[in-house]
């Protein structure tokens, strides 16, 4: 670990904690969601506490959030000694599988029909589930056709979208945060250069900071292609930036990483 | 002209004005778009008094009526001596023509994709062409696509109609008047047997009223598939009566009547 190695790190990471606080828990969430998702799959407290340190994360900070995960039902602990061993229960591991495809494809995809829903709110069932809601009883639908009791449905093609609603669905603030994500991630990119040679505790921290403040933004707003949204929409962007930073630093080994 | 034939052609009459009351302009309309749809047809007064007459009108409603529709575009009348003859004006033979394939269609047709449009009424253009509204902001399309600046619209199969819509679509009060047209005209069918015999005026009346209620019902809900109403939903019913009652009564030709 060279002093060069850990200014580069250090430039890196205020980059992204630049771009806002984050939730103690949130970030467990994440790294467990990024580094512990296989079933069966543990990481040790000293571990988690070596990846969140560098964000100024203290132990009992550490002990509360994850009593809370617990609590909630995203974890269960494994003592073992002096040490603990922290997975995620299976409806935590449910919802991180959930939102992976999401967050880490290179490219999403919209195969299959739309599907535009409306009814009466008087009169609707449940809303169709997985669809969006653009309006007072109107929901969009992609893909498989979700049951929708009590609604009209007709499905076709993409539709085009007509452009307040592409600023309906992207409102300034958003536009901004993606902004403010393309060039947090395009310093990191520019610090680590071709080859980051980092430790595995740094990696694993930058690779949470990555997937932590892109997650954040991108679950703004609802999952759909890019023409629904404005013109300089930065979505495809920060996608593109975040998948060639995760490539940059794949996930170390949980077992090369210790406070020994 | 027996007695008997009278008899029948009264019973008949009495069946269909039963249903309500008539504007005499709208009746001439009917007439006329019946009667002299063709461009160039002209009808004369003398006519029109003998096919009205059975239903009440006097000369001077009969005159009143054809002034309004004078002076609203419907008809042009020209004065020959003591005659006049009436014709529909180009805008009146439009409308005409626009409600023809609707009202004499032996079965509606509804090919090509239909279009749910929707767009928050405050960002809204105008509303898509010939599209049905069916609630705030949202229409339903049918046929070749309107342009509809600032709509979002999916396109696609004819959709499955929920319950609350067929009610809303088709109201206890439009059920009824199906049903009660439905009772008129198999009166009407039951009274004129296998074969009228009737005046030719007397035919054209008969027309005309059989037509006037026909459209006055089906004109108190938009054009749409009868899966579009509830279940026991008249239209295709009376449609059936109403056009063999047509072929039975064919167009007596306007040169058999006379007041002589």
């Amino acid at each position: 670990m060279t002093h060069t190695t850990d200014t580069r790190f250090e430039t890196a990471r205020a980059a992204l904690t630049d771009l806002g606080s984050a939730k103690v828990w949130s970030l467990i969430v994440t790294v467990m969601g990024d580094m512990a998702a296989d079933p069966g799959a543990a990481i040790s407290g000293a571990c988690l506490a070596e990846i969140l340190a560098p964000v100024g994360v203290r132990p009992e900070a550490l002990r509360v959030a994850l009593h809370r995960l617990r609590k909630d039902g995203w974890i269960t602990s494994d003592k073992q000694g002096r040490s603990s061993h922290h997975s995620l229960t299976k409806s935590g591991l449910e919802q991180t599988r959930a939102a992976a495809p999401r967050i880490y494809a290179r490219q999403p995809e919209y195969d299959g029909p739309w599907h535009l829903f409306w009814a009466n709110p008087e009169q609707a069932g449940d809303p169709p589930l997985g669809a969006i809601k653009l309006g007072r009883g109107v929901y969009l639908g992609q893909g498989a056709k979700p049951a929708a009791e009590g609604y009209l449905c007709i499905s076709g093609g993409q539709p085009k979208v007509p452009d307040w609603l592409r600023a309906q669905l992207g409102p300034a603030s958003l536009i901004e945060a993606y902004n403010d994500l393309a060039t947090a991630l395009k310093t990191v990119a520019k610090t680590l250069g071709a080859d980051a040679g980092l430790t595995p505790p740094q990696t694993a921290c930058l690779r949470m900071l990555i997937v932590h403040y892109w997650r954040r933004t991108l679950l703004r707003h609802p999952a759909l292609p890019v023409d629904f949204f404005p013109a300089n929409w930065q979505e495809t962007t920060c996608r593109q930036q975040v998948t060639a930073l995760l490539d940059l630093l794949p996930r170390p080994k949980l077992a090369g990483m210790s406070l020994s």
